[in-house]
């Protein structure tokens, strides 16, 4: 059953003629992750780099392609974590870095901190050598024509986010039965400046424990906090419930309790995934035991081999 | 039972000289919060003005007295969480802000998001009319003199932090059954600029739910972090052991799998509550009933009549 990863590009209504996109950059997403794992790559290696090719896509509510803030700048959030040691590393609130993911493991790596966030969080990335790159180089058309309409008075932004695309995450054991799960976003659409969602915070917008498995969730961040979502998970993992099972439980309780929807890719240490959502759609993939697994919609599972026949 | 409110002043050692101002202030933060269930307000109330106490008392790392950063700087980070709603508001990284409990609240009030962080919290406060101070006015020669022991090369920051003072907090349930928690610190000595603990972090630095209870967390913010302590105290009442019964399991949890000491205050739904710790000394107070409970060394229980017959 080992090695595993599963990744999502958000959850929501996925425009029509993003759709296509959006599934190639999951599939993409999954077999680099997976390519790592075969080669005995670590599932802290799989999770970020798979994240981190989310965030150079366009496509995605992550790095290049976040949505913007009120006064239409990028500030974007990341979360990694190691579930050998129960290590994290986050970044809140950060400007023009390419991969806020990559900076998230530095923190995790580097400091004996967890989280760095805003202008802090630069100034780390400058003492690692990580790149400034221009804040024009993360903002796409799409996300500003986003940005405009959402700056009209009878605009509502959490059901245009939940309507478009959403937050990226990744999860993952390797051969060593280690596991391990990253999410990165530029939020929500519009936000105030210094917004701070789900994603850095840890249980929230991830948790991994290679004793029980690994969460990395997409949706309403407000919602995802108010229930710690990616910890429900895995507490009900704790009390015999499958990835499967625990997902829906935990998805349904915060639909009912705080009126939010979204979406989970969920590993356990035994290599057992699922990937569930609440919300119309999430695009996400899977890649284990050479086959590639992938949806869009509910009840979607298509295969393929992983090994592209080209 | 109700109302009940429990606040802590933070684990560690606290040296000799500082124990009994400790144990002054936690007492003041209890009788106030008390006095506010009292007359029929809210476990909301009652939380954040016991810990705005503790921030404007110079003797706790929250507020006016915290621990400051790497470049000698105050940053702040606070909680509150509403448990009829789930709803929470947190501020990470604040400047110049006398009361950071009181701008969570607003952040919780007065915005659609949960968390605002550094120059984006600083702005709302502006716009919400809340005063800046001068950074001078929240330091003290306390807290210049410990930052100065520990920019020295054999320095030990996590375990001075451990060895003096830490955070502040407060769990309460009012009379309606409303239950809250609120949280506040100026995080760790010498920190990172831009370093976020586990305060802002829902689940982490605090969780209160009608439902079940409330946790304020106090100790190595990191490890608070790994385990999520606030959210695992609240699963183990879940699954029914009492506040004490559940704080002991969580907190041995947190010292066998990450080597991390701390303390808890805890209410549950019933107006139970528990003030337990792993580290040496925790100071902590709670009104419930007429009586004011507190103690300083695992073992203490001393009580005395709420109303002070001066």
């Amino acid at each position: 059953m080992l090695p595993v990863v599963v990744v999502h590009g958000g959850a929501g209504h996925i425009p029509k003629e993003r759709t296509e996109e959006s599934t190639i950059g999951v599939k993409e997403a999954a077999r680099t992750g997976y390519a790592i794992l075969q080669r005995g790559g670590s599932a802290v290696d799989a999770v970020v780099e798979a994240v981190a090719l989310m965030e150079t896509n366009p496509r995605f509510n992550a790095g290049r392609g976040s949505v913007l803030n009120i006064k239409g700048e990028v500030e974007m959030d990341a979360l990694v974590m190691d579930g050998r040691t129960l290590d994290s590393g986050a970044v809140s609130a950060v400007r023009r870095i390419a991969n806020p993911v990559q900076l998230a493991r530095l923190v995790m790596e580097k400091t004996k901190h967890l989280c760095l966030t805003a202008e802090g969080a630069s100034k780390f990335a400058r003492s690692m050598g990580v790149p400034e790159v221009p804040e024009e180089s993360l903002i796409t058309d799409y996300a500003k024509m986003r940005w405009k309409k959402n700056l009209e008075p009878d605009a509502n932004p959490v059901e245009c986010q939940m309507g478009k695309m959403g937050t990226v995450g990744a999860v993952a054991v390797d051969m060593d039965g280690n596991i391990a799960c990253a999410t990165s976003t530029g939020g929500m659409i519009n936000k105030m400046e210094g917004r701070v969602g789900d994603t850095p915070c840890v249980g929230c917008g991830g948790y991994a424990d290679n004793k029980i498995g690994a969460v990395s969730p997409t949706g309403h961040g407000e919602a995802i906090m108010k229930v710690t979502l990616s910890r429900l998970v895995l507490f009900h993992m704790e009390q015999g419930k499958t990835p499967e099972e625990a997902s829906d439980l935990a998805l349904a309780y915060m639909k009912e309790r705080v009126d939010g929807l979204g979406g989970v890719v969920v590993v356990d240490h035994n290599g057992t995934w699922a990937a569930r959502f609440s919300s119309l759609q999430m695009s996400w993939a899977a890649a284990q035991q050479g086959k590639l697994h992938f949806g869009l919609f509910h009840g979607d599972h298509f295969t393929e081999p992983v090994e592209e026949h080209t």
